[in-house]
């Protein structure tokens, strides 16, 4: 029941799906960064998706939760620089545009491929160049080999690309799970997002796979935090097509255990993907609570410091001032008794512990400094309070992340 | 029942109260500004004070809950440069310590000195530093004339002082209210907020001074924010002596409406100045909403749109980039129909409608840019939902927030 990682894996790893990008000009810009890709099942996936809670959801999403219904779909289209949001009627029309138009050139039937959106608020789409974009792409570059160019189009201010596919043993075969995602500015913890596609040839059936979905996303893409911004677009989507010819999953047990517990291993990769390449951001910031009263518990504690202001751009600048840390955990609003509470920091520089018993202790700052100096840095708190644990990410808040977003429009 | 500003005035505007203040090098520094003050009530005042919410409250709010119960105080002393939060029942003590010495130098009874702090969290209090303050404040430096000094020794990175005074006619005779107040980083609408002093000679019982209080800290101090982070300290105190020998107010009524209105009016003044010095800032931004179904509607709609970091961010590059207000709007918690929401930014280089019925238009770039390049800048949203309103005040996210809190201990 072992996963492992597939070498330069991506969302084209499992079997039977395709994909291809290029660069047509949504946001007219000089890079020439591809910016319309399509992900391809070449035959019927189950499918399961979680949108952004925002009242104010983009007309993809509004679109894509009808598409939903069907159960079964065959393609996505994304495109970035343009979030076709606040763009109302008008928008919901040019999303369905591109949706008929992909499903016209790939000859597949109605309400089978998700169109998804990520960019500028409030500009109307330009559907003219993203169908330019979908006929170049289908059919002459749709490719197995072309995974990580559609990784590449769906970033925005993202400065890597986030993708990642796993090899699970199933008692009964061998199966794939690949995934591609896109994050950087508007991400907070309010289900599903910013936008990740998950492929996988497991047989599993729509119920099974909906229900994976919904657990791995809560505890991986739920638990990062970059501004506190729950965006308009969040899309967090799985096409699930069979080819591995495994028997369907049908219903929990081990099999499905192993499925998202490597589901589940491949999300938290691409969260901590997300958060590592927050918009400027310099760290990574892991958060681990233990010793909570309930798992809720931790998670609430664990976010209010991941998104403390204070707390990040203390950690920006490697300054070990752990009364920030308290302060959040003291605003989140969970219960707890302050006087049983620990604080370390840590990365591969060592380990500092700072605060015991809520009270400050006597510590090394020349070790604190280094800890602090590494990019990925843990804030490891321990309540005292029960048993229960939970980890969450985030990153530091930087000059960048002020200019990336002080001038993003123009 | 008109109140009008007292010109200069400040925290020892009203009758029989006094203030002094002192360096003493709480926190070592070279900037010699004063870090310990004492504001004094001549004759016995009713007092009213609300505290931080937040789990990890500091030693001094502990010990001022306790004093709190007395209804009764005349003295209160600040320090900066020191929290004196997460210190245990160490910094407990050394807050009574505070309070003791004072009470003593002053010749007043037990339970009626307040002590407040505000700096970092979690080193101990150099109690006898404050000690020796207060023994060169009490009785040498107190004066009516030393209000001011008091506003600037409360200051941590609060760039101007904050104080005011109102004069107010109720219909039997006239009564002065002042403020001084400190502000700048981990401020965020969540009961007393930060450290505010109000000081009135007004006659007015316990009881009614309580219910003034709270009425005018929701409506003011609770509608700000500057990062989302609310403090360990945050305190709003006031002391009511009575001297202006108008019949004592014991119960609601158009006296007690009128001294609401120019506390509230004086509170909001406060408020509007602590956001607009927050951490680094450069826009004051006000968010009015109107057209909301409930007050507490308008409120969470509000409070989402001036705590947003991209908004902030957006406002800080003079970009108009609304649909961050919306996305601001739709994850607020709020129900709402997107469709019915009208915003516009103005100031006084003018006004520009970006967005009619969750619609962007299309406006006038250039001139969006002159009314966003303004220091103080509204968003003004209309919902569409009923007739209710509310205003909150914020401020932009700047490279200077970073930097300052990036390196804030050392």
């Amino acid at each position: 029941m072992e996963y492992k990682v597939i070498e330069g894996g991506g969302i084209t790893s499992p079997k039977g799906f395709t994909a291809g990008a290029v660069y047509v000009g949504v946001k007219s810009r000089k890079s020439q960064k591809p910016d319309v890709a399509v992900l391809y099942s070449e035959t019927e996936a189950s499918c399961a998706a979680v949108f952004t809670t925002n009242k104010f959801c983009a007309a993809p999403v509004i679109l894509d939760r009808e598409i939903l219904k069907n159960g079964k779909a065959r393609a996505i289209v994304i495109n970035s620089g343009n979030a076709n949001a606040a763009t109302g009627t008008q928008g919901i029309e040019d999303a369905r545009t591109v949706e008929c138009e992909a499903e016209k050139l790939l000859g597949v039937g109605e309400n089978e491929v998700f169109v998804c959106s990520t960019g500028v608020i409030g500009q109307k789409l330009p559907v003219e160049k993203v169908l330019d974009g979908v006929r170049q792409i289908i059919p002459a570059k749709l490719d197995a080999a072309n995974g990580s160019d559609a990784a590449y189009a769906i970033m925005t201010t993202d400065t890597v690309r986030k993708e990642s596919a796993y090899e699970l043993e199933l008692s009964s075969g061998t199966i794939r799970i690949g995934a591609m995602a896109k994050g950087s500015g508007m991400i907070h913890p309010n289900m599903g997002t910013m936008l990740c596609f998950l492929t996988t040839d497991c047989a599993i059936s729509s119920e099974m796979i909906k229900s994976a979905l919904l657990e791995t996303v809560q505890v991986s893409f739920n638990r990062i935090s970059v501004d506190g911004d729950t965006s308009t677009n969040d899309t967090c989507c799985v096409l699930a097509n069979g080819l591995a010819g495994n028997p369907v999953i049908t219903e929990k047990g081990p099999d499905y255990d192993a499925f998202v517990e490597a589901l589940r291993a491949l999300c938290v990769e691409l969260a901590k993907k997300m958060a590592s390449d927050g918009e400027g951001a310099t760290h990574l910031i892991t958060c681990t609570v233990t010793g909570a009263g309930s798992e809720q518990s931790a998670e609430t504690v664990a976010k209010s410091v991941i998104g403390s202001a204070l707390t990040k751009a203390a950690i920006f600048g490697a300054d070990a001032n752990w009364g920030r840390v308290l302060c959040a955990m003291g605003y989140s609003g969970e219960d707890f008794n302050p006087d049983k509470v620990d604080v370390a920091f840590q990365s591969q520089a060592g380990s500092v512990q700072v605060c015991a018993k809520g009270r400050g202790l006597d510590f090394d700052e020349d070790l604190a400094k280094r800890v602090l100096t590494e990019h990925d840095v843990t804030i490891a708190i321990t309540m005292g309070e029960g048993d229960s644990s939970c980890t969450c990410w985030g990153c530091d808040l930087t000059y960048e992340y002020v200019k990336i977003n002080g001038d993003y429009r123009t």
